[in-house]
């Protein structure tokens, strides 16, 4: 880069997509891409944006005047044009808006009084209504009018005098029909519109399930407000297997591309809670300190109990906080898949029981502490599978992501657990020996 | 379901959405399902089949006669009906084959010959070739002569004379333009097709960056063969995200619905991995006995030390995973990243090691103990970072998934370093005193 002609970059990026640019600036360092920034043409500034991961569009962001945002964001669809803008600070919010022109700033702020994750955030405004009486030759010559048809328009909304939804004409049935037949009468009245206060989890649901390709948004009174198109649920879908993914190992954003100081701030609130229970671990195995002075041994050993009931326990965590996203865990099967959790633990506590006895039998050659790890091991990842089967449930239930909290609520667990079985038993069996 | 009236619950599949059905059918344990499956009416068997997770669809499958399987898919896009064929045994694949006629045998022979995971894999067949000469008027016509147009068609790939790839006609532009102009005056020559060997990764990303709802698949030598469509997309970018997730928690399949006995045995492979691992870190431990033994505190604070570099190293792991997963960590950026990475640690291992420190003091009122246990948090972390950073890399380079045995390897390595640095300084320091 350092070695380039500007003009030469320039070339290079208005010669690659939009989406492509918005990769190259991800992977850039903060300095390089400010400077890679100002060789791209204005006129494409707003798309890389919309392409743009969060912290990389607010890193960006920060280095445009009010009026370039008007700008970048006048050619996008609203839905994108109202992310963009969601990402100023408040006070420059206010100001954009206000340097719009009147339609513009209409349309944005309908897209905005919803929540960005619901149906009514993520739609845009380029829904073609048209009414069931007319003809498809009526409809044809109003097309044919227009000076373009937004992206992934496969279908024109039907609506009535009041502009309530009445059904949705396919771009194909145009083709399919004699030209003198009604819209009406060509409509499909089964395609449901999907309400704006829906949750964007559930309309990606719906996208994948109906393989919808757009879908029209209603308010509460049936009133069509705009359409969702399958380029921005691909988003939503993309970002929610991301942030589940994220949380579980404690990162609340993703912050690769982050600056320092933002990523150790969020990654330390994780490690402080780590911390907490390994000190509830560290007080368990305080309790046993004559036990272990008298057998060191324990000492030795006393970790591999504690991880493997963790691993068992995450893989059951794993498979739970996947399954309730996705909503395939209900109350019918519940019972069923406990009881094959606890199954498939204890059938693999039995298992690596023997294989740890055995082995710690031929290092120490003591088959008391063989036969106290075995029973230890599988109380412990019995205790795994349950506690990671039951607090996705328990943290679902009174309303937190089950994939923030999970893990360490599970590590507690399997710590206190392993440490409290293995040295516990072996503090009986040392005391009748 | 036990009480209900057969009557009636056919009727109630009969009346939700085949997808639905497929989710019904995954949540109810296999005894029920096998009950219900015969319920579902055989118009929709197929539709249902394709919603289905792999798992299910094999235990639904073996239910299935030959003729069975080929009534089901008859109706499904040729890509859905390669999926259900590829899940059945070898023998069966051949005799549901030659149970087709000639024209569907082939048209799946054609899919078949390409793996599941390529551009050609993942193509149907439905794509209406017209030629570049005729004019938008009979290309009206010809559309009308068919009685159906398939689902997701946005455009028609215009193709030369020996079936050769020229560029698209968005279904839009047949509205926009004067209908005495030719196809290769409107149509679109900047879209590129899909090669059929391009992987489905490298597909779902071009879907993504160009919003893409269907793209035309062609062979080496630009022979269009079908094409692909945004719904199977979307399958496989929910596919990927759900593959990277599990492998990290050591799970191969979604074993939600599996039965038990396959469950234990993949899970197994995992728990024993990790007790390789478990063992490695005990006899790093066990090299210290006789220091436990002089000071048995350090047994209750070691895991702590090992507990933090963990959590640590995992954060990093999971941000290079994912990064790596999405392409989002190349050459030009490996270096910037790494120290980041390290200088987080390091922070961070500063921080927890003064506090970690204190409470230790506190607890055990010996302030060597204090200064061992935050020097060994400082290279922990440190380490975790950077085993966190280069193990995917490593992996990757040796081309082995980054997902699967990176939490392993990253444990191993903070697990070693956290009792080696925290019991070899601890008798280092002991025996200065």
């Amino acid at each position: 880069l350092d070695n380039e002609d500007p003009a030469a970059i320039r070339e290079l990026l208005a010669n690659i997509h939009a989406s492509e640019v918005a990769d190259l600036l991800e992977s850039l360092p903060n300095q390089d891409r400010q400077r890679v920034w100002w060789l791209i043409d204005p006129d494409s500034a707003g798309d890389v944006l919309a392409h743009a991961q969060e912290s990389v569009r607010v890193s960006l962001l920060e280095l445009m005047q009010p009026q370039e945002v008007v700008e970048a964001t006048r050619s996008l669809d609203t839905d994108d044009a109202a992310d963009i803008l969601q990402d100023l600070p408040e006070a420059l919010i206010e100001s954009v808006l206000l340097a719009m022109d009147e339609q513009n700033r209409q349309r944005l702020a309908s897209v905005m009084s919803y929540p960005e994750d619901t149906a009514g955030g993520l739609m845009d405004l380029d829904v073609i209504p048209i009414r069931a009486d007319v003809t498809l030759d009526v409809v044809n010559r109003f097309l044919r009018r227009r000076s373009e048809i937004p992206d992934n328009t496969d279908s024109l909304v039907v609506v009535d005098r009041d502009n309530r939804f009445l059904g949705v004409l396919p771009l194909t049935a145009m083709f399919l029909n004699d030209s003198e037949r009604t819209v009406g009468e060509c409509m499909n009245t089964s395609a449901e519109p999907l309400p704006a206060t829906l949750p964007a989890a559930e309309v990606a649901k719906k996208f994948e399930q109906r393989d919808f390709v757009s879908a029209p948004v209603v308010d509460e009174e049936n009133h069509l407000l705009g359409r969702i198109t399958i380029d921005d649920v691909v988003d939503v879908i993309q970002e929610e297997a991301e942030q589940t993914f994220r949380r579980m190992a404690g990162i609340e954003e993703n912050d690769l591309f982050a600056p320092i100081w933002s990523s150790t701030r969020r990654r330390a609130v994780w490690l402080g809670i780590n911390i907490i229970t390994a000190f509830v671990a560290a007080a368990v195995i305080g309790r046993f300190e004559a036990t272990i002075q008298q057998l060191v041994a324990l000492a030795v050993l006393m970790p591999i109990v504690a991880s493997m009931g963790g691993v068992a326990g995450n893989q059951t965590l794993t498979i739970m906080v996947r399954g309730l996203a996705l909503g395939q865990i209900g109350k019918s099967n519940i019972q069923p898949l406990l009881r094959k959790e606890l199954i498939i633990s204890f059938l693999n506590g039995l298992l690596w029981a023997l294989v740890v006895g055995v082995i710690a039998y031929l290092w120490f050659g003591n088959h008391l502490v063989s036969l106290v790890i075995g029973a230890a091991m599988v109380i412990t990842l019995a205790s795994g599978a349950l506690a990671g089967a039951l607090i996705p449930l328990l943290l679902k239930r009174i309303g937190v992501d089950p994939a923030i909290a999970g893990g360490v609520l599970l590590t507690t667990v399997t710590d206190v657990v392993g440490f409290l079985s293995f040295l516990g038993l072996a503090a009986i069996v040392l005391a009748l020996v």
